[in-house]
């Protein structure tokens, strides 16, 4: 297996880790700049829509959606599981990789109960160097068209 | 890791790539020549018995399957999220290598309702040829008995 | 990707096949001699608690859980399917690994139906000699506090 895999699989792991032990304030840091962050659906993009639920091409903005959501308190009432398949490296451009991901997100509420909140790909561009990836794109694409109204944290 | 276990998760990736994003025309080509394709479910296999959900022992087979969900349509109703954990290589016999998978099936219905569709293993033979394998077998073992009524599109 | 890795993927691999296909006799190999097994809840590990679901800290205690769970039978009525993300290697104490591992956890009741059971992360120290890894301590923190009623088998 090649140490470019290994590498994001690495990466992957850590944003997991970082979002699902709530430590959101770092979440901005597995991105490069410039960078873009969006989630959208598998819908939106099979009727070639340009929505997205959520958007982000800079780290500031990706900070600013942090401090948005530490403000709402909304991520207190819920806890999130990814679990992440193994990245599908699709081409090779000069040390950008374009990759594809599939997840399944568990939501936990603070009572308890858990339900499977997302399920979809990650289409992502990592700029890797030595052995760290960063995050020049990730595009989430949410295989439902229901997500948007529940989306709190970013997946 | 062995190069052949990186063979290996790179051609499961792209079978449930395939799948998950309605290539179905394509999925015939991830087997070889002869080939053998079955659904069962474990209660089926702790009793013995050999009935399957779904049969296939040639590549013709796989893509009469393909044609008949074309016509019956039902593959538009829904779609899949297959979630893989890592394969476990058993053994090796001369270039053909037993590996166990375990996998998670997600579906979407059209109106984006969620649920877990199936659990189970993939029992296959993965014939390795390079950097190429193709199936001579893929036994999917069910958890549930459940599963036959509502089987549309191929695990 | 290293060997170390493999290596822990492997035994993974092992342990959750072991366990879903109720080959319990053979769990408690997967530890060496001395050991730590715990069963806890995110909610215990934030507020400091020390309560444990299961625990055990010997070989023979984790043949004793088997021996009561036979016993009782319980596990004649369900099967678990596991699927784990990728382990991240934390750091490497002189041949001692601790990393942390992403797991679901979907249980199959006899009549068939499929929930989510369990979502959390395994926090595990091996020990790793030649290709042979052997778990030193694996604390399961479970996402969510209702495991604990339903809990049977081992996670």
């Amino acid at each position: 297996m090649s140490d470019i895999f290994a590498t994001i699989v690495r990466a992957q792991s850590a944003y997991i880790r970082c979002l699902d032990t709530d430590r959101l304030e770092e979440w901005p840091g597995f991105f490069g700049d410039p960078c873009l962050y969006k989630i959208t659906t598998a819908a939106n993009e099979r009727e070639g829509l340009d929505g997205a639920i959520i958007f982000a091409n800079s780290p500031g903005m990706l900070h600013d959606r942090v401090s948005a959501l530490r403000e709402a308190n909304i991520y207190e009432r819920q806890s999130y599981r990814h679990i992440l398949g193994q990245p599908m490296i699709l081409d090779d451009r000069g040390g950008t990789y374009r990759c594809e991901t599939p997840f399944i997100v568990a939501r936990i509420l603070l009572d308890g109960v858990t339900d499977l909140f997302a399920t979809g790909i990650y289409r992502d561009q990592y700029v890797v160097d030595g052995s760290e990836a960063k995050l020049r794109e990730r595009i989430v694409v949410c295989d439902s068209s229901r997500i948007d109204t529940l989306l709190a944290i970013p997946l």
